[in-house]
């Protein structure tokens, strides 16, 4: 096998940082040189995840270590947005392939991130330059880039179902609704008292309503697909699981089609998609399935007596949702099998 | 203090029987004389179910001993559909009252209840006479009701944060989505490999898409509310969590109201209701605030950028979903305070 | 009804402070006069915990708000140890009497406290006059106490079932050891990663091996009712459920009796109990029967072939454990009915 | 590569079943040639798992389907036990190497089997050429077996930390307690109330006290370790959790030796072991970070006010308690690297 790719993960501590070490310290074509964490620097990563014993003997440095950028080829920023930005140019600076896990570089229009994050975009130049990581759309350009804005889990399990149907124009642009359910992982090792076992278990509750931050997002890419500008309403709820995400999606058919015409438009789209699956007349994704996987399973179907398109989608919000799409995203920038540490099923159980 | 009615609960060794039987031994206007179970006959209840020991001694009886009905005032019927059908009938010939829990008499329409349960309806005669036991709608038909056909969990959710709005017109009929989160008790206890816990926890799906048995009981009270027929999409979801349930509906204005106008008329309709809690401003509905107990929590946002009004109600599908209604009807139909033995809070841990 | 007690519930806002509030809003001769919160002084009390909305209206006080004493005749103290000592000798020195949930009065030695929570004890005068609050074990001084320490949660479990057998001499005192599961809650609303939904989900682990705060606490009253020094070995668990208790003792019998001979000992201590329930020959005690119940469950097996005796107690580690045996002691106190809003069963589902 | 090893799952549909097939999917030495179930036969595998779409593409057969030996070179048995006995006959008299994860070769003695499973053993002349598969105690014989006894989860939790110890004589062998918790999974697809989702979620309960079939087959070991013959007392538990299993065990050593010590003789055992981690010192095992892996986790503590020794060992049931630890088996027999599609960290979230 050639040399491994050197990889740094940084800010390897949080959620999302030891989904990256979990799929990476498996991957054949990889070498994990760096992991930092302010936090915990100086610490063995094994003492903080000993889930990780025996499989990865690596010290966690802090971020601003000098030297760091010279032991690794490619980085995976799992930081905080703002933070995130601020390494990432020095990075990309050092010449480096930066694969993004924030929101920092996925808007292409600053004014709207800065509407929405509420922060001042320090990195313009980098943004223009940035490739939204949605390998399904954006594949070829991911090869290429060496900046990836990695999507967010709610924008992946929106856009893959609806944005093949818009594309051909066969949905009422302003009729879409996007109620999603995710797992408590989703918001990362924050410690509100909200996301306690005993606040969280046996609940459910939407929240950021009516105005959540992956709003613009999902806008953004369903805008690109439609051709023409694209509004949404977006309810995220927070469920009683630790990772997984459901999406049901509500549209108005432009033509009364049937749920298999709109499976067989998906299924033209998706059909040679390595992580992206159909699921037949008559089923529907459960999160289950695709639990610790980078599958996207798509369920399709149409309420006869109203006429709308129900389309539902199920990811782990840590792997297809986060670090292991950022995973796919390197396969592809360093021409790689791009199933490469992937093709591994669902726990299911 | 008076005389205690003498109640039955019929089917009590499913979920909501078991509700009923904890709702009801610490309700101090109650007997329990009768409880039945084909399957479970001749134990004690408690051996059953041992949260009852000490609290109840009764043994359980087939549904067809003989002189059942003398042994009670009133019956609550905690049956499958069909087979509570059956049941209602020889109690109501008897003279008695009966609260029923299932779907059979809760569809004016005959046929439209054949079409959705694949099943002849064989008291008609009946179903005319019965009351939709939603106090917050028929509270005074109630009252005198022989026959209360307690609401569908589900139904219930939708109907109690819609029907205020559309009594006013405020909503376009056609435009009601309402995207339903259930806990898995709301199953009851079927013995199927997908209400297993390891294949439901941690996980989540939807179910009777586009076609949910509750599709047209939810139809039936927002056409009488409304004035006129409304149809909607009605997409329930099973989550990982034993009680509770959260509804998230959309609708779009007739008028452009704000979130604190529609706040309004439902603090109008609801404002006296001892089991309908209105979230101030900037709050919404957790499903644990709810479990345990008979209210149900109504936030109301509307999405600026898209004009949806989003309603968000939760309720214990086993309490205000069905049992705790069932006891809120009997309390009704009994003259006696509405709140008695319900006025407990959630356990929200 | 004669005039309603006036209660305060000094410090409210953690998991025992509102189980306190759940049961207490529901007790027919409570009125609750007084809550406390630093963090959310001024807040109303409904605002903290929606589920007690149309139930209780009140306002958050700061602990140090003059006048608290005048305002209630006894006050439940759900403070952190130390705090709780000072707050106690306030109210205290006030004429009030005092039921305190922390560990502050629990043991009688003041060497001991200070050698297992590294505090100096700084009450002990007051520390001579408490009285353990185990009505089972000291049901008539507790009637007469000014001041009230409530067991722990894991002491309540391991103490019930095993004082009488110790009692009565039948166990060999070195051969305990008491394997005990916890709930999440039993750590309060601690803001630590540990208790976050996603890592303790689906996990379970051991803590505080060998020297748990509590075994102290067990031991001093196994001590008393076994009339020699008892030193057990006390292992306890962290598992992913919110409420709940479950202890599985081992211990040596002196003599070879069986399960039934050893249920009969403690059917004898227990057969007028209201809320300890023996599970007959065969049974089992479930966390789920006593959930939000003051109820503790306790099985009994002989392993025959190694003749140790196993006894296994469940309970509701914020009810029985602590908040629901706080209110029986304050029945006992007012020489209201033991069983006051306590008589209500286990939610089981 | 060399030719991949054709396998035959049999007994494809049930927990342990669907577990095989997700570690072997991806096992590079591995074609599943041959997957049965009674119930789907004729099904596609990923029909029933959908998990496994894009994965796996075989068509479930019966067992009795003729031909089937020849299409497969070893089989994994996942079949209950007596129809395990009959069928791993069929495929050792036609050669076929067999790994059965059933109970019915791990008790070397026929006698002790009739006893505990109440069945006539049908092999015994296969009984007594069966290999117990613990590859920790048995890796070279196991190497050459025909015919595997794959351990059960119970045991393996319980022999792995003991049996080194036995082994130096460290322990009063009748001292020993095995106190185990065990996620729902561990009683496979079993469509009984107590496996619903609403009966087990939030509760614990102990189960099979005092007489739990795994008894027998620990004791075995444990007295093959010891040289004597070892009784213990063993407790098993059901917890909400779908996976893991964490086994508190407590013995009274011989020696008055320090936790370090004893954990240098569980290195020394385990040091070069691929599949067995010591926590270092201060640390215990978690289920969550063997969830989904094949590692055995074990915690060293010794209680110093009594002496007694506390050993933890944390394993997913599915995997090293079953499945996985099944394919480790499998690895030794053909000659592979033991760690080939093992080699994954735990979950963890």
């Amino acid at each position: 096998m050639a040399e491994r790719v050197r990889v740094g993960v940084i800010g390897a501590s949080g959620y999302t940082g030891y989904e990256l070490l979990r799929v990476l310290v498996a991957h054949p074509a990889v070498e994990i040189s760096v992991a930092t964490s302010e936090q915990y620097a100086g610490q063995q990563v094994a003492e903080l995840f000993p889930s990780l014993a025996r499989l990865l003997d690596l010290t966690l440095s802090p971020l601003l270590e000098e030297g760091l950028e010279e032991r690794c080829d490619t980085v995976f920023l799992a930081l905080p947005h703002k933070t995130a930005m601020r390494a990432a140019v020095r990075f990309l600076a050092a010449g480096k392939r930066v694969i993004d896990l924030s929101a920092d570089f996925r808007l292409r229009d600053a004014q709207t991130y800065e509407a929405w994050y509420g922060a001042a975009h320090e990195a313009r130049s980098w943004l223009a330059r940035a490739v939204y990581g949605l390998p399904e759309r954006y594949r070829s350009a991911i090869k290429e880039a060496q900046l990836v804005a990695n999507p967010g889990c709610y924008p992946t399990s929106a856009i893959l179902p609806l944005a093949p149907l818009l594309s051909e124009g066969l949905l009422v642009p302003e009729s879409i609704i996007v109620d999603a359910l995710s797992g408590v992982s989703g918001a990362g090792r924050k410690l509100e008292a909200q996301y306690l076992y005993g606040e969280a278990a046996e609940s459910v509750k939407a929240y950021g309503v009516p105005r959540h931050r992956h709003t613009p997002e999902i806008e953004q890419e369903l805008s690109v697909a439609a051709g023409v500008p694209v509004t949404i309403t977006f309810t995220p709820h927070l469920l009683p699981m630790t990772r997984g995400m459901l999406s049901t999606i509500y549209a108005q058919p432009r033509l009364p089609l049937s749920a298999s015409q709109f499976r067989e438009v998906l299924a033209k789209a998706y059909g040679e998609e390595p992580f992206v699956r159909l699921c037949a007349a008559g089923r529907l994704p459960e999160a289950r399935h695709v639990r610790g996987s980078n599958f996207c399973d798509i369920g399709v179907e149409v309420d006869s007596r109203t006429g709308r398109l129900i389309l539902i989608s199920a990811l782990d919000n840590l792997v297809k949702g986060a670090s292991g799409q950022a995973v796919q995203n390197f396969n592809l920038m360093h021409g790689l099998a791009e199933t490469l540490a992937l093709r591994t099923p669902g726990l299911a159980l």
